[in-house]
């Protein structure tokens, strides 16, 4: 008698579910930590101050004749690196056309087709999701130094256009192997001052040990919360990373459904019609250029400057760079209003004309009052002036931060959650204006170019818990 | 003693589930309906031919100078309507780079900024969602007459560019309180024939009587699909704002999670630098322009070309335009392999020089046998002579359909859903290829120009339930 013949059984690929149902969760929990492997924000303090001591760190600003490897090319104009690497500056010619009315302008703007990456690496220490965070500087920020995703880099950082060191943890979010995806999407940046940028906004979480380095630190989601109740603490990288973050909705409802929301965006889309040419830096017309800085001819909105770099921490050690420098400080917020008990964003489809496509969705305001100071006020912008003079009662959250240091000098913003009611903030929104929850915000924010960079900040208010709506 | 005051109920607003679960299934209920108010599928046919016969409609090619209001600018040669609105005929230089591997070409291009309706308005008579569907001439279907959408109007269309008649029924799709939006989205047409090109994909449900027209007819959706196992008989426009229907997903698991799908689909944006410039038509290199049509001087790809339009159904009763007639018919078609007993597509992550973003998902197989019939085997794009030669019982399905005959001649390429093994297509899908489910794929066609048209006629097919895998 022989032994019964068994087949193999067949070898079932895993199939595995759609959605992580656990993810939401997990996050909220690590939200809900004020406490971790660094004891509190006190410490995070320390760590910045130390961090500080330990790299030396000057910016000057430069005549442009002083850029070493810069210059403006004889034909265009265009400001760029010999190399032909980093960014360039050049002229971009704006017609919009929405309902038919028109508009037209010239302007300066940053060119840098390249997909940078902005990553975290998360892992869960004693049940608790930990984000690797680090200690960056960066020219354009009035402190310098501030709180930053684990990666940070262009395309040529990691190549190695710079000749200069490795981007640390780089490989954990360029090798699938290393860690689990747990969001990796493609956002704007500003559409106002970048042409077309778009960079991966990645959360990894890290298989195995991850090796350690002075200039990052595990924190808490609930910690960089607390952070970002502070002035210029947490950078733009990272806040645009986090609002990427999941956002749990148990609720399910909203004012207008998703597909609703989603069929006003395709028509606020389809409303603006938007024609943005690349045109010569030299000859704009409106932009003067002297020796360090080309400015708007009635001192409005930005101007191109120079600046010299001696740093210790960089991946090289000194540099010279143009930066952008708008004239005063922004103002950017979004109206709130509980809707049968629900917390609701007042979202406003905007135009800018560096947008990939038409217009993306910004917070309720978001200006630089000085830009409109001369204006009459039936023509200043829909509800600054409601938020400049909010009763401070109904201010649910405000601190100051910068733009991204690496492109923009001293580029801060006042961010604001302002609670209304129907008589500042109708339901039925004016046009281009619409309510949505968070939960369906942050569900557009699985996908590209929704939302712009100024409502992915105040969104990482949300998902870090820093505010409760 | 005075009546006891009651404070009235503050007024709750509304709010709604984010999400319409019932919507799914209303649509499996229509796929599964084969009669409904039309009896069945030979009763569209004997429409169409009272349509055909209703409405004379002859085209006939014409050399370029017989075009009327159409002419090539003499300064950059490109092709346009001196009305300034319709379409221009432009050239573009595209550039691309993939892990360092570089590929460069001119060609003629389609330029129409303008963002165009394709809506179909659906209604439930019985309990059973009809879809309210035209006979529509187009000059370059070659049977002249199919199965439409209910509207499908570029905006010179319905701002009245052609100085011709209203288009019927377009109220629906303007007005948000005609009807409920069940989907609107925009998306993609040909990037290698258009520049940029978007067109809202809109599918209304009625409120209150819709009347009726010669032209129209309501069908289900199980109708419709069994009209796209015919050759020929359901336009493009139909088939793209079908595959944006809902489609339900009752398990829910897949091999890649959505996550890593759409991390995928990041990473191969990413991978891809895309440059497309507008150049002028005049002097294109490699293209030469004769009197009846502009050519690649290879005879490859297509050509530009121009008709005269005689009808009697159309907005204005003649006219005249360019058109764009590819060389030879194409090949399209879905690799599908049943993994866990779940049926996948295997999706590729294409480069079209006319896409907004680098990369779009198209079928596994998109190409026109012909102009690769000169290389050798070796070189010949992947998974193409596995289709050309599939096993007939291998052949889920397959018909032959049209491109938009409002724009391309004689545009017709196969379409197949080929069934494979391990053998043939690996688990392991090679770069810029990846295994996903139908209910992974319609999820993501909820958002913009993540599918190209391509694949959405291949989804129409499954969402109508031509195809069950």
């Amino acid at each position: 008698m022989t032994a019964p013949t068994v087949s193999p059984a067949p070898v079932a690929p895993a199939l595995r579910p759609r959605r992580d149902a656990e993810l939401p969760s997990r996050f909220t929990r690590s939200a809900a930590a004020r406490t971790g492997l660094v004891r509190d924000t006190a410490d995070v303090h320390s760590w910045l101050e130390e961090r500080r001591r330990a790299h030396r760190f000057r910016v000057d600003r430069i005549p442009f004749t002083e850029l070493d490897g810069w210059s403006f090319d004889p034909r265009t104009g265009n400001l760029g690196h010999r190399s032909g690497k980093f960014f360039t500056v050049e002229g971009l010619r704006v017609a919009t056309s929405t309902d038919g009315r028109e508009q037209r302008w010239h302007q300066p703007i940053i060119r840098q087709p390249e997909v940078g990456i902005l990553g975290i690496l998360v892992k869960e220490f004693d049940g608790v999701l930990h984000f690797l965070m680090q200690a960056k500087m960066e020219p354009g920020n009035r402190n310098l130094l501030q709180v930053s995703p684990t990666v940070q880099a262009t395309r040529s950082n990691y190549t190695k256009a710079h000749k200069g060191a490795d981007v640390r943890y780089v490989e954990y979010f360029t090798d699938p192997r290393r860690g689990r995806v747990l969001a990796d999407v493609l956002q704007s940046e500003h559409g106002s001052w970048f042409f077309r940028k778009s960079n991966r906004n990645m959360l990894v979480e890290a298989i195995g040990d991850v090796p350690e380095h002075d200039d990052f630190r595990w924190l808490t989601l609930g910690q960089i919360g607390e952070l970002l109740l502070q002035d210029n603490v947490i950078n733009m990288d990272a806040r645009t990373v986090l609002a990427c973050a999941p956002f749990p909705d148990a609720e399910g409802v909203s004012l207008h459904s998703d597909t609703a929301l989603r069929s006003w965006f395709t028509t606020e889309r389809a409303r603006h019609d938007v024609s943005a040419e690349r045109v010569p830096l030299a000859g704009l017309p409106g932009w003067v250029r002297g020796e360090h800085s080309i400015d708007h001819e009635e001192g409005r909105y930005f101007g191109v400057v120079a600046v010299g770099v001696h740093a210790g921490s960089r991946e090289v050690a000194s540099w010279t760079q143009p930066l952008f420098e708008p004239k005063g400080e922004g103002v950017t917020a979004f109206l709130t209003r509980r809707i049968g008990g629900v917390p609701h964003l007042l979202v406003h489809a905007r135009v800018e004309g560096g947008f990939l496509d038409t217009v993306e969705l910004g917070p309720t305001v978001q200006y630089t009052p000085s830009n409109y100071a001369h204006l009459p006020p039936a023509e200043r912008p829909r509800f600054l002036d409601l938020v400049l003079g909010a009763d401070p009662a109904r201010i649910r959250y405000e601190a100051l931060h910068s733009e991204e240091g690496g492109r923009f000098l001293n580029a801060e913003s006042r961010y604001l959650f302002v609670d209304t009611d129907e008589d500042q903030a109708p339901l039925e929104a004016p046009p281009g204006y619409l309510w949505a929850t968070t939960g369906q915000l942050t569900a557009l924010l699985r996908h590209n170019h929704y939302l712009n960079v100024q409502a992915r900040t105040l969104l990482s208010c949300l998902t870090s818990g820093a505010v409760r709506l």
